[in-house]
């Protein structure tokens, strides 16, 4: 491959015009620019980019750690991302953290290690000390989907809780009292004990006792709903519903009760939680909580180059999202 | 931050000592070494990477490139090259190029300036010849999903138009004569029409000629397949069956047609390509063509890390994949 003398033989000009050129000086000459690009495009000579860096310390790289590479949630934040990183002219250079404490650390200091401009973190195995030092470390970073104490500023966030809650009291006001709940028994993750907290708030609102025999965990997949319906089914625990905390799961249980000859929602209302476009696939289709990932990845990106930018930053408040019930086909009115 | 200076000061060793411990040189006293390291865990040094890769020329890290950034074939995609990338101690960097010449180019351009050991490249969008300059260019390329000339040995493919052959086979030896296919609308990708051969292939076996009035094309989604449908139905043509380009259309497809009042597969059956997780979801379980996109993402991965690693690499054979029909509820016996 060409390199940078190669060019400024072949353009006739010194190794120091040529690096002018391709750092965008604006001390080179028109006619002398023109000469030196006409070389490199004849010699196919690529800038060595790592080398820009170390010089400029701009490497046009955004980094993101993502928990999943092939679930549907992460899919939609890493497009949400790619679309305003790519926009705004940089580079996204994913990695995955696999909600494991040493999986995360090493895919952060990969991202750190190739000297990302900004970094945008989706962690949950990590405590709130790490990725505060981490914000602490000068590069900018973003926290997406946790609320990082002392940098709210840069937290976006979605209240599970709320999110649960609002669900949950739809089936109530259709008139379920033996509501179900399918758990992740992934305990890293916040989320599931968030969500459990939302499923509590509403029975206590509707005066409901929380009946812990109608709760299960299992892994947050579409195998682990199957499975948790099946125990549940098990128990001979009466229930007219079933909360799910994602919807993975929530199509997994539905999976299970339809091939074991119950209707849905004659027999038994299902209600999802993400939104994820799989639903969409679902029949009966999926009544499930919006979680608009793919719109927070768009934010998330768009802070990371501000603060990358040093322009004015979008307030606090842009960063949280709000939980929004979406009613389909899976819940119908209790009777006796 | 501190840098290597800071080391070498805390530790009371030179600045070249630290580098040979950073680069895990042998020529270090192993009381040395302990003094170095416990210096750099002291200050939180982060070795540059950057630095190191322009000497060294490794950078540790893979490149790949994909389609799209939220597809559930590519999100499979991605996870089999990144275990295998991880487990062998280097990193994955992914870009997408969503099936767009400038796109393809600009996310090449990023994994090259970013001196990526080794690329994994799924291109639908630039020409043979782009390619073979890319493979020839001195990093290690292997392309997925795509056969190029003269790259054979770094070239992992499966035969699409087997696969559809083998489809519209089960289909016809049902008994099913009228037979619609909804193909991709996306002409740069060479799939669709290995796909549509297959179908006519296998038409022409049992002596139906073809009837472009059942053919339509839309973009590969699920909503395309759903549109695909509606347009299928309104043309007034009979068919007992449709044969799909993949498993988001069938899905759109089969969901159009519920939603219309009719039974699949009682009143018409449907079959996919690809068998992404998707397909798990829907009701009637989806008849498809498996693509086994996550073990041909395991293989590239190891095939570029037999070629940086100079070991011996696998044989073409190993590299080409056959396509396998899945026979699950969607495909009844055609009756008048």
């Amino acid at each position: 491959m060409a390199n940078i003398k190669d060019v400024a033989r072949a353009a006739g000009v010194s190794v120091s015009t040529v690096s002018r050129v391709v750092n965008d000086s604006a001390s080179v000459a028109p006619e002398k620019r023109a000469v030196v690009e006409a070389a490199m495009k004849r010699l196919n000579y690529r800038p060595n980019s790592l080398a820009r860096a170390l010089v400029s310390r701009q490497s046009n790289c955004i980094g993101l750690m993502v928990g999943e590479l092939d679930s549907p949630f992460f899919s939609q934040l890493m497009r949400g991302v790619d679309d305003v990183v790519v926009d705004g002219g940089r580079y996204l250079m994913i990695t995955s953290g696999y909600h494991e404490k040493q999986r995360e650390e090493k895919a952060l200091d990969l991202l750190q290690q190739r000297q990302c401009d900004a970094l945008i973190v989706h962690s949950k195995a990590l405590s709130d000390e790490r990725l505060q030092a981490l914000a602490a470390s000068g590069t900018p970073v973003v926290f997406i989907n946790r609320l990082v104490p002392g940098y709210e500023d840069r937290s976006i966030y979605l209240d599970n809780q709320q999110g649960a809650y609002l669900a949950t009291r739809h089936l109530l006001s259709k008139g379920h009292q033996r509501i179900a709940f399918i758990g992740t028994s992934l305990v890293e993750v916040s989320d599931g004990e968030e969500r459990l907290h939302g499923y509590q708030q509403a029975l206590a609102e509707f005066d409901i006792p929380f009946d812990g025999d109608l709760c299960v965990r299992a892994q947050p997949t579409e195998d682990g709903g199957s499975d948790a319906m099946s125990r549940l089914l098990s128990t001979q625990q009466r229930f007219s519903a079933v909360m799910c905390y994602n919807d993975p799961m929530a199509a997994g249980a539905m999976g299970f009760l339809l091939d074991s000859g119950f209707e849905v929602p004659h027999d038994v209302s299902v209600v999802g939680f993400d939104d994820v476009v799989i639903t969409r696939y679902l029949r009966p289709k999926l009544t499930t909580v919006h979680y608009p990932i793919e719109a927070m990845g768009r934010t998330a990106a768009k802070l990371a180059l501000q603060m990358l930018n040093k322009t004015p930053r979008m307030s606090e408040s842009e960063l949280r999202f709000a939980p929004r019930l979406v009613v389909r086909q899976s819940v119908k009115t209790f009777r006796e």
